[in-house]
């Protein structure tokens, strides 16, 4: 790709699109700013990475609109635009190609079940066990050694890495994406506590459902519903290592990042973030666009849209950093107390 | 299954159970209350659920003895007993069908090392491999591309399901359930430091032991012991993302909910119950029937049965509700301070 | 092996190794103290277990150079050595056969792309399926159902046991060991936020580079660089479920224990320590020797090598300890005030 054409690519997008040195290098690949080499285009959207303009070998580098070109490297064009970031992830897409997962076509190894429908153009990779009745879309393609047990069903254009299992019944959208070591549809964790302190299995008969555009990271776990489905809404994105418990329901746009925690019967928002390692009490509600940090516990329900919660047990934000400063001032608030008790002792004297 | 046929199951396990309304509807599935229907069951057990009772549609709703039937749906029966909670657990139970894992027999993909001894009704899956002189138990079976290394032995009616790992040596009693991802027998995390700051291997050579009747959830990490056995009683209940290190043992009915980490040769007591996220340092011992609340840090041993720990540092419940509210009260206690610093100033000028 | 021969292999590493008892038993396992029986070897590194010096079957114990000997069980032989734990691991190495992981060569079942170098003596388990252009080095043992996709490098000696997935483009090292559910190289989790609320995938372009002599637990999940490699040092030890997210740098020697998060882009020093359930925020830097409790919350960076840090945030020990003794002295400050506030009282009315 030229360096003229990206500027007129990202015209397509953004108002005041500027290029300052030449246009007709031609750029195979982006890169980091401090790895760049000649034909290579990297970005500039954090101030700290702006020293690297006067010493880069990138062909190209994406900057801000208000940046300074007093002191850019010889041989180095500069593109300035409103939103450099998005831009430069405008231009990853164009270099990126779709990842090999499987070969087009069925493999040989694969074994299908019984009244299996499948679209057109399905890739399904080796060793792949896709139970009778299944369902798979147009475009879809299911990695080596991945199962499908019965009843499956996968929409279009979804990828299916190698190794994940899907349990009976699981329901998944188009143009999803889940990574290796995934496991949809395990049993819920319920159990009834019997008189004599053992545990009797409640049956897990319900299923998951997983709406379009979601992407699921490696080695996720997600339980299926003991009655009804465990609904993950779509668009959402979930991190690697993160358990959603029987009866989750996930609002739409929601990312939950990794090893976070969701107990059973919890309800999320649209468009919550939840932070790294946080955890859920079962059977509690988070309203819309709610912000939850890393590690905090969330042990009660939340109704009011847009707040930020953090700590543990969770509160929004301002209490928290409130008592978190109270907390970094308990030395100074104890030796005012012991201030207090001589300055009393000498009155008393007194 | 008719509505009075119902009645008298249950008449084998309560001493008094009431049929308001017809018995004779068959009942062919049940569901959540808000959203059964006609030839559907369900069960009211929280009382903010009641107000269902006018309008569902359900042919059956279980409820406890004392709630009034002055307000029901029409067409709707009910049955009163003591605890409607188990016994709509009890019905489930009758409904639920045995999960298909694999087909029954020996699947022709499977690998099937030298002296395997196979009980009656084995089912193994799809490109299972099993190794040299396993021994799998009468009516047990192994889900798809499941490996089970040398020596493994598993005990009767179990099912591992597909995609599960089992070192060598590893031994699993009966009645066992085991969900997809789970990996058992990984060498522990045993590294003897050297003076380079290098790390020297402690080779890991023992083993780990699964009790009967355990159920042990998805991608469950549990690690074989240095000498020895990790031990895992019976009756236990691991839910998904569980660390379990090398020598840990793990009473009898314990119970451990999602991401709990068990550090190595910790052993836990029996019916105990360990929440979500816990933690545990490594070399102690929990007494029976102690309760550790979600996200504990667990940092030395406590030999008192049946208390309930919670924090990090965890110590005994009425003691860190004490300290959390006492954080709690931190605001009033540095206003009360400011207070008496001005009434100081006042008397001492006094 | 004989206990003289014991003795005359700990001389090779200790100045000071002192035999008492026969030397002529053969030793033919090592065990736990409490467990040993005749013909096995154990060891007493902690003063808690000297007691079982009196009474232990063990043929032959090892303890430091300055245990009494004046109580030693009948039949038992006793060698004090300077660092009796190290000798005693050394000694499990000599005692350790290398684990079976598959037979070798080629196995009939296993899938091999095109252009694939493989070394001498590589084995390949069954069902493995190794993409088009991988490197495999001599002896490298690769487990049952491992999924090696395309332009895969593993060095040599190095065991990849079974059901784990190396994205394409991965580089592993040589004598390095990952055991089962792992996932090496799944997409980092990075998208760019729409003006609807939507996200946009940001392609991951990057690969995983794994030193040499690392060693990686059991359904860890190691993701690729958005651009870049994601990059874990030489004899790194990496326990169970960790998660090392996009872009992330962990120097040579460090060691994290299960359950830590790591957030994207951050860099580990050489030689750290990081406690289990440890997280950490993204684009931070630790130096180099820096321990991590166990659950902290890393949310900066830390410059000082060797220092360590606890608590959520985290701080350097010395001033964590004191927030926390501060915390415990709560309830006396809060009956000091209120004396304080008696006192006032009584002063005011004088």
């Amino acid at each position: 790709m030229l360096i003229r054409e990206i500027r007129d690519y990202f015209g397509g997008f953004f108002g005041n699109v500027e290029l300052h040195g030449s246009g007709d290098t031609f750029i195979s690949a982006p890169a980091k700013i401090e790895e760049a080499q000649t034909g290579q285009v990297s970005f500039i959207a954090n101030e700290k990475y702006l020293r690297f303009l006067a010493s880069t070998t990138a062909s190209l580098v994406i900057v801000g609109n208000q940046v300074s070109l007093d002191n850019v490297a010889p041989g180095t064009s500069v593109i300035r635009v409103g939103d450099p970031y998005t831009a430069f992830m405008l231009l990853l897409q164009k270099f990126s190609r779709p990842r090999h997962v499987a070969e087009p076509g069925i493999a040989s190894t694969a074994r299908i079940g019984r009244d299996v429908r499948m679209g057109n153009n399905v890739s399904i990779g080796e060793y792949v066990v896709v139970g009778d009745r299944c369902v798979i879309g147009d475009n879809t393609v299911i990695g080596h050694h991945s199962v499908l047990l019965r009843d499956v069903s996968v929409g279009s254009d979804t990828v299916i890495n190698a190794l994940i299992s899907c349990y009976e019944g699981t329901v998944i959208g188009s143009r999803v994406i889940i990574h290796s070591g995934t496991v949809i549809g395990a049993d819920g964790f319920g159990f009834a506590p019997q008189k004599d302190g053992s545990y009797l299995k409640i049956p897990q008969m319900g299923i998951v459902e997983i709406g379009d555009d979601t992407e699921i990271g490696a080695n996720v776990t997600i339980d299926r519903a003991t009655m009804g489905s465990t609904v993950i809404g779509k668009g959402v994105k979930i991190d690697n290592l993160v358990q959603i418990a029987h009866n989750c329901r996930i609002g739409d746009y929601t990312v939950i990042a990794a090893q976070a925690g969701i107990s059973g019967s919890v309800t999320l928002g649209r468009f919550c973030m939840i932070g790294g390692q946080a955890g859920f009490a079962g059977h509690l509600e988070l309203a819309d666009r709610i912000n939850v940090a890393a590690k905090a516990g969330i042990s009660k329900s939340f109704s009011d849209q847009g707040i930020s919660l953090r700590g543990y047990p969770a509160q929004p934000m301002r209490e928290q950093l409130r008592l978190e400063a109270l907390q970094r001032s308990l030395g100074s608030m104890k030796d005012r107390i012991g201030m207090l008790e001589s300055e009393m002792a000498q009155l008393k004297t007194r």
